[in-house]
């Protein structure tokens, strides 16, 4: 199945438990904004595009159990959606574009439909990413990722992992190096899950391994996904990316992010304007339940970091492989899609 | 306690149980060359200047079990012990001046009063190299380590954590950023245990934020240990600490190395002769007996890389402050302390 899917019979939406994997796998049936809006706190569903699908469900969710004031019911549902998680704008954007709709006159099904349409779109937009990354991956690549921006990390197929999904198919010979992606290990659950489904040959690494593989010339491209893209090209991403992003400068291998553009923000100049979450400190100090830290210390939890445009050797998007100067070329990709949506 | 005690009435060396720390602390009773050989490859004690004392401690149990052949046995234990863990230089240093001693005539007794002076000898040298690094840490600097290269991983105050107690006894008003240190975990675990009762502020991290908080100019030095250096001043020590050498530089923040003069091997030219240890992928995908990825993913997991010298601000010793151009400031160092000894 999809990483969520909407059962139009029962009005629930159904998400694979992102917490549980690899260990067990178990649906989360949402049945109010609530119920999504908890399974997004809580990182059962997470990663930017299906954040931002699966809220555009819980807006269907809401106008379903409107009683009158659809827009201001959908309006409240929209500020409870936002306030989950802050830095990923694809949320935000989806719910813009619900709230849109609905002010040009709207019912519980054609919020409906509108959400299955943007789920739709998001696996054509993974699809069109893989095409175009495929170009940036050599034959017998190493490849190195952090984070998952893989199918479960969107409704199907992914975007970094999208560019590796087209390079296998297409029978490059690639190898990837995954990042278990301390804390919340999304490399080491959720991206060695999705590549051994997908019959991709890979390495688990421990994220302080990056420099060490690099320095010994075992990866030649670097592709991550991104929660936020400034207007001068700045990515927010999840933390560990910006050092990446150095040590891959300093060998001198490309470092590619890979996003829709609905990810793009072109209203925050650069990224020091991104919200960064902070998480709880347990989800440091403890992993899968087991404490590794003594009593009483402190840690901190920043869930994303930003790298500077000029550490990004390109941006891979559904209209093309963007370079720079970002602040034209982003400003001309967003704009070509804002045409085509009006 | 110290980390490692001999028992003479008993003929038995203690150690810190390390894997169990700091849920639980437990010792681990050691009667032979083989219980030492096992506790030092199972890691219940390690840092390399521990390591190297327990192994002198292994040869007086060696001496002490012998029934004729002194020397021939203690070159049996040696080869046993040496085999342990190939990267870090001091067991083999320290095996070498058990030997040359046994060599030169000797008996269980003063092998065990040599494994006792080479104890003591370590926790006069890390409060040198304490002492030399106090001038190296401004008024309340923020520092950032990695692994643990403390009281844990000597006989007893450390030599990276040496200088973190030097300055916070002085008054400093320093507050230390913890990386984890995946996947043995020895900052989460070791680091933030020792820090703690020694009352030093501290902020626990995973590896992977150390850039984002460089670029957020959150630290002003970072300081590791080592667990061998070339004679041009390259440095092999705990995986990651590459990592962190690159990402210091990228933010003109200095990197130093805190080691005894016995890490310092001048017969190896640079850090790309250094043997680095490949331990178990089970260490990797596991975390305290937890299973952390799928059933049968691949990891890599060498225990240690190297950072050139070009990254390494300045080598702290027992003998002083070594800089750039390191081929001459260690042969000089190395040579003042041959000249000691002799």
């Amino acid at each position: 199945m999809r990483t969520l899917e909407f059962d139009p019979n029962a009005w629930t939406l159904t998400l694979l438990d992102q917490t549980r994997l690899p260990r067990e796998t178990i649906f989360v049936v949402c049945r109010s904004v609530e119920d999504v809006a908890h399974a997004i706190r809580s990182m059962q569903v997470r990663g930017a595009p299906a954040i931002g699908v699966a809220a555009a469900y819980a807006m269907a969710l809401a106008a379903r159990a409107s009683s009158g004031d659809l827009i201001g019911d959908l309006e409240k549902a929209a500020d409870v959606l936002g306030a989950t998680r802050p830095t990923a704008v694809n949320l935000q954007w989806a719910l813009d574009r619900v709230l849109a709709h609905a002010r040009s006159g709207a019912n519980a099904a054609s919020v409906l439909a509108l959400a299955n349409d943007m789920a739709d779109e998001d696996v054509a937009v993974n699809r069109r990413i893989g095409a175009f990354g495929l170009d940036l991956v050599p034959e017998g690549a190493n490849v190195l990722t952090h984070c998952n921006a893989g199918a479960l990390a969107t409704v199907d197929y992914g975007t970094a992992l999208g560019v590796v999904r087209a390079a296998h198919a297409s029978g490059r010979g690639i190898h990837v190096y995954v990042d278990e992606t301390r804390p919340f290990l999304q490399g080491a659950r959720l991206t060695t899950w999705e590549l051994q489904q997908a019959g991709v040959p890979l390495t688990l690494i421990t994220d302080n391994m990056a420099g060490h593989f690099m320095y010994r010339r075992k990866v030649d491209l670097v592709v991550v996904g991104a929660d936020r893209i400034a207007a001068n090209g700045d990515v927010a991403n999840k933390i560990g990316t910006y050092s990446l992003a150095v040590l891959a400068h300093e060998h001198a291998i490309p470092f590619y992010v890979a996003a829709p553009i609905s990810t793009i923000d072109l209203s925050i100049p650069s990224g020091h304007a991104i919200p960064i979450e902070e998480r709880s400190s347990g989800e440091v100090t403890h992993i899968q339940g087991v404490t590794i830290a003594p009593e009483g210390v402190e840690a901190a939890h920043p869930a994303f970091d930003v790298t500077p445009a000029r550490y990004v050797a390109a941006i891979i998007t559904e209209r093309g492989v963007l370079r720079a100067p970002y602040t034209e070329s982003l400003a001309k990709a967003v704009q070509a899609v804002d045409q085509l949506v009006a």
